[in-house]
């Protein structure tokens, strides 16, 4: 069966035993912990969402290798229509979780792998592809989470890998033996790794000949021998342990985005994971097809559903102190549709504009130049759209007090009353504290660095933009052709 | 034969003896007048892209009326490849010309009307839809140059048209006879209509009952008794008179962007060119209609193709001052491309998401959400890519000579060795020229106000956004559904 | 003795049993709660400050009422210079506790009742001048910390403070007696009032005739029976009530800037502390001269401080990661540099340009238009430093585990050697600590609305313009003086 | 007599015969051309403003060399006063003639020169300062309006001056004589040199050892044997050529700024008039020390005196078209103020934050780092306010007719009828041209030029900015300080 549900994909979470370091303890049970829970529940509401009849269209497709039903979060785009779905895919996950779709990086992932094996095969006479379509069916099968570990720790950046005094900040090649490869190394910022059945590990960026040993791309399963988490840990962490009810948090269930340092000190990899190892001249290409349809995902259509939810919030709050009809209200409301529509726009425009990569493939990618400007104006546009649900959220936002208060036999009363608008202080601090959550909280930076940060697309910009085109045009209306 | 050369245009345009009045003079000859002469030359230009056979897939298609080809200016998109290859048109259009596709506002214009009669037709029981076919077969069998009569004068912007002191602020109905109708008043700003054979006039915006005199659509022949053309007249039109040789100017051939205010003194229209005339309830929709597929064309394609021009000239001057690796300089042009590209993401986009409309009409109309946001997004991304072409273009931009004064036996040899950089002062002259016309001219207020200031933007943004389903899902997130 | 040390106000904080309740507890212990520590110790490192010879100039003066020296939060400015060195102070206690210098409202509500009582008195002939001055005698003999309350909660927006379902909403007249007023309702956002030893009591805003009962202010000593009040509470709170050691924080001593909701239960004000009641025609100046010079503070050098700190911290973060030569990173810096001291000309040419106000009362106060633009400035400014901030800050900013992780025996070891670029990893992490707790907090939304949300000074800014005289101006250079 | 009139001014440029090409021409009488008589009518304006004793404050000051009553055009700033005065000059003429000041930069150039030769005098043991005392005594005397040359022409901006295939590109040493210098080469964008009695020459920049030969400084009076003025010719000159009548225009009497390419051929300079010569070393501070003022001016008050026209004239627009209530207008003409008051700001915070430089010379100049705030936001905010006009004003400003054509017998009832809304069509005609100078006009790319290019100003603050102060800030709040 090719589809699992919530519920199995649960159980399937509770039976692992990773080593998992969280503030100070070791999450023994992911699902008790309440920071590792809120990332496990929102990877289960994805498969929930392809549960769903109604999301059947954007969330589940035909795997082209097996002809079997499979969850978009494991399939190769194989038309413009599928880079379509995949990003309205995005947009879905993040209206319904208002976080990661942990399987989002896994699955722009699998895209790059299956591109760039493909064209490795076809060059150079390896059996990446087809080790890689074997490993893809069985994920596709067992319907598995898949996370997907680019960043390197990367220490000096002024370093090539090979010139790190620690060889360990990027993850590399050990040892080269005849029943897989053993690594070791530090992935940072791993989205929902934890919570995942597999990790698809790449390399973090295009490397020259002599980086021999940095050329690396291959599955790991959670928990495999040698791998820790050490997961992030900030304020919001800090509320949601040591408040006992999750419901008064900004997101309750779902929380903020959980990452985690994934530490590989010597992982055995069997060579039946393993898709790239060795060959630099590949990296750049594997990177960049990966990239290419996360900017689009990620910057056109994941932070457009944060941004849905944040407008929502925003009219409920303007409702509820009685301030949705003042012009400048108004206005500011129409500046966060703007901004977050635009980078839709281009999402969309990116889908369209795909094609086929390499030719012959059957995979197909988005084009590059709107990925990157999807990415690029999110990064940009969500800070105003933050800044704009802080100005109409009020003051609330900044100075409220904790929702439990509201239940204090002493100061409950008092807060109601005080906070009583046009809509009860109920309703009005619980928009104030889900504002809060993103205008006060990680999402603002955390938008810039998901795929890459803006000087990244800036430069991406720069060498696909065809300037000499652009010359000639000019050139020509001037009369200058000659010269 | 349905499509006819630039020569073909020419020759016919030299026949009309429209009442053109240009800055104190009546322009008896529309090709000798150098101020009509380089509208005129763009109208050609547009005429001469249909010639070559690799611009056919954009340029031309074929009629669902007669099965003929035809020229795409008018087109009426039956499907999402048609908006697609319209907002292509208005793409290459501009970055051959570098000022309007005069035929464009035209073209939108005979889509908006196709969709509205149809309409009529469905629901009054009215032959709109039919006179309306016959004149387009009409017009696309002779591939006549038809541009679009929309912004009335409008006086007091705080009254309605029947208020107005003077009613001839708007086109209204003087008199309805048996053979057609007698109209008067002031159409403004209109692009191109002197050396159009046709134009089409539709209402300034919605109207309400009572106001059915101001309720018309018709098609009148450029120079049809009681029509006067009085043209806009500024600094580069008097730049234009003064030099004798065109490639003294910035845009040496096809000039700034003309417009005239078009009189209509009593004119009579025969009923088979009307096609609304009294039925107020329809006239919001045949505008929305025309200006939803305008500002996709307007806003995401034609500025693009324009600022396509500026990067590209702005690459050469910053070549020719030896400048082009400088940071700071290729960082503002990607900016300068984002801005674009962006715009032209809202257009795809909108042609993307474009269905048809009416239901059952066969006419296709682009997304209107997205189609605002290209027009609102370009209207500020157009000035930033003036400052920053006026940036590096360079002092030179504002304080250059005259480009003949490089001939001048005295004054001429001073000037070439003053501004010989890493390139002759020939070439950065003529590359200062080009961007003094565009950082110096019309073009940045132009586009503000073309297809609509971006207040109309906002406004449309704020209606077409579905708030109820970011506030719902906005709730369910929160857990706030049972409130 | 006018001047006490840090020690003095910290031994008489710890005398003071208060109501106050923070997330769920009664603080009994000011300087024991985690979360109202920070509070105190804020404020005492402000009372350090004027025991530091160096500041003298800016942290002290001489009273004009005593001629002792005092603090410079409890004096009236006199003198152009003594703005000058009220917004200068602004800028030295930002950049020491990078939190409220919780004294700063106080004393711009000491320098509004100064001009106002005066204008009072002489308008009206009654003596709220000469109790207000015994008061701040006391105030400076004493050295107090003085909080200011002005926002009441409101309630809905559209209705008038009388018309408001709950009058509690408003602070408000209960009762007038011999032996003075008592009051009951809300005052919100109040920062530091818990630490201080009076609240200067104000109206919300301006007040129409009817509305006698909202028109008070008045001096009320921490503690007064009646009062209770109720903390903010955010996972930034939890995070200092969970963590056991202040130094893993991101502001270790003097955290966020703490506020509380204050209730005011009955509560008895003799007439000696009462400086307006019943006058609702001077309450709207009241409360613009409070906020004009609170604008030039806030807007103009308290945020410069804070900004002053996340510059330095962001160059720190650059140069720890090998990234301080990159351009685009020196770029991003001057644009933080230009916001925070374009905010700081703003606060000097408003004490620049400051004026006695009302003539004859002594009072000094800055220019509103300066001031309001300082605060407008700022209030875009700070959300655009912050996103450079967490740009350069990195990735780490978001992701980063907790500090104290890097002495866990097992993960320690690894995160150090993940951790290590150009600077250890405890630097590094020290550093995104800090940025964190500005890039994901709550100063963006905080600065937004502190000193009253942006859209308040752009209406301040279109009341206070000249516009006839900028018309007269442009119709003279037009030529247009007889029209 | 130290003051003269404008009329006294006015006779004495009738007498000047300098070689000045404009256009094609040689303009024989200053007075007559169209094009250099709106320059030399704006001088005469400033000399006007001095005749207006409610102007004395600004316009006039005490000459610290003779004790008399001198244009402050002609003075040395001699304390914080001097600065502000100075600023504020700036703002009046501005306002006044809606364009250059064209003693600006001379006085800029003064007050350079007051400094630096007497730093050299002190360091050197060379006799400049008393040179230059006497030579602005003459000045002073004589009230001469002085340009300042600066910019050379530069060539490949990749190579030094001495690098320069063609050495004339900088204005460079031929010849040391006994009784004076002989130099040659290009300045360019020398804003009303050919109206002006005098221009002081600069040097373009730092330079380095070996660079003897670009080092100098000197006075040359217009029309010195060798001097030829190339001028600026745009559409704007064409306009003014063309149109008999110069009410016809957008700024009817004043014009455009006008500049010209100053061409020196072998011209002698008597040593009583060489201020610097070989001093490599004190040309940076030289130019940096002209810049600091200029900027100041320049950036926080010309180009505010602009924006004060131009708001006034948006505010007509919107009265005349009956849309000045509308909330949208409101706020982009409360941003407009708000840009341009905000650099005003920065001026006056320049002036009020300025010093004696160097200590014991007597000579104030204002402080650096909000001088090119001021120019640097300017430089941004103009494009915006110019956006803002264009928006408000309407189409009109793009497409309006000729000014005259609303006299012709047949057109003229037409555009009568057509243009008449709240007001007459004259008036919002008028307007609409004056609105057109600015926002399709050469002043948006002028702003960002004049006084330096914004990256100019970007490096000077990452220059000025005391960074290690902040991190020192930063990590003492952070606790680092042992580290």
């Amino acid at each position: 069966m090719a589809l699992i549900t919530a519920q199995e994909y649960l159980d399937s979470i509770e039976k692992l035993t990773p080593r998992v370091y969280v503030g100070g303890k070791w999450a023994t049970n992911l699902l008790e912990h309440p920071v590792t829970r809120s990332m496990v529940l929102a990877n289960a509401a994805i498969y929930s969402l392809a549960e769903d009849p109604q999301n059947q269209a954007v969330m589940t497709t035909v795997s082209h290798l097996t002809g079997q039903p499979i969850n978009r979060n494991l399939h190769v785009a194989r038309s413009i229509h599928d880079l379509d779905m995949r990003q309205e895919m995005a947009l879905l996950t993040s209206q319904t979780v208002g976080t990661c779709n942990y399987r989002c990086v896994g699955c722009d992932a699998i895209n790059g792998l299956a591109a760039t094996t493909w064209e490795m095969d076809r060059d150079l006479g390896t059996k990446y592809n087809e080790t890689f379509g074997k490993w893809l069916v069985h994920a596709q099968d067992k319907d598995l989470a898949v996370s997907g570990a680019i960043t390197d720790a990367k220490g000096d950046r002024k370093k090539r890998p090979s010139q790190q005094e620690d060889l360990d900040v990027h993850v590399h090649l050990v040892e080269k033996r005849s029943d897989g490869i053993v690594v070791r190394g530090f992935k940072v910022s791993q989205s929902g790794a934890i919570g995942s059945h597999e990790t698809l590990v790449l390399p973090g960026g295009a490397l020259k000949e002599g980086e021999e040993d940095f050329a690396l791309a291959f599955a790991v399963p959670n928990g495999a021998p040698g791998i820790t988490y050490i997961c992030q840990y900030n304020a919001y962490s800090a509320e949601r342990e040591l408040l006992c009810d999750e419901t008064e948090l900004g997101n309750p269930v779902y929380g903020q985005r959980e990452t985690s340092t994934m530490v590989f000190d010597n992982v055995f990899i069997p060579w039946d994971r393993v898709f790239l190892c060795g060959e630099t001249k590949y990296c750049g290409r594997l990177v960049s097809r990966f990239a290419k349809t996360h900017r689009m995902n990620c910057g056109g259509a994941c932070k457009v559903g944060f941004a849905d939810l944040i407008i929502g919030a925003t009219m409920l709050a303007a409702e509820y102190n009685g301030v949705d009809k003042v012009p400048h209200v108004q206005e500011k409301i129409v500046d966060m549709v703007r901004l977050s529509e635009t980078s839709h726009a281009c999402a969309i425009a990116a889908a369209m504009r795909g094609r086929e990569e390499p030719k012959g493939s059957g995979v197909f990618l988005p084009d590059d130049l709107f990925g990157n400007a999807a990415k690029l104006n999110i990064a940009h546009g969500f800070w105003e759209i933050l800044k704009n649900a802080g100005d109409i959220g009020g003051g609330l936002v900044v100075t409220m007090p904790r929702l439990k208060d509201l239940e204090d036999p002493e100061v409950g009363p008092l807060l109601k009353k005080a906070f009583k608008s046009a809509a009860p202080a109920e309703k009005r601090l619980k928009v104030a504290k889900f504002l809060q959550h993103w205008a006060a909280g990680l999402h603002g930076a955390g938008t810039w660095h998901g795929a890459g940060a803006p000087q990244t697309q800036r430069f991406m910009i720069s060498v696909l933009t065809d300037f000499d085109a652009k010359k000639k045009m000019a050139k020509k209306i001037m009369g200058m052709e000659d010269q």
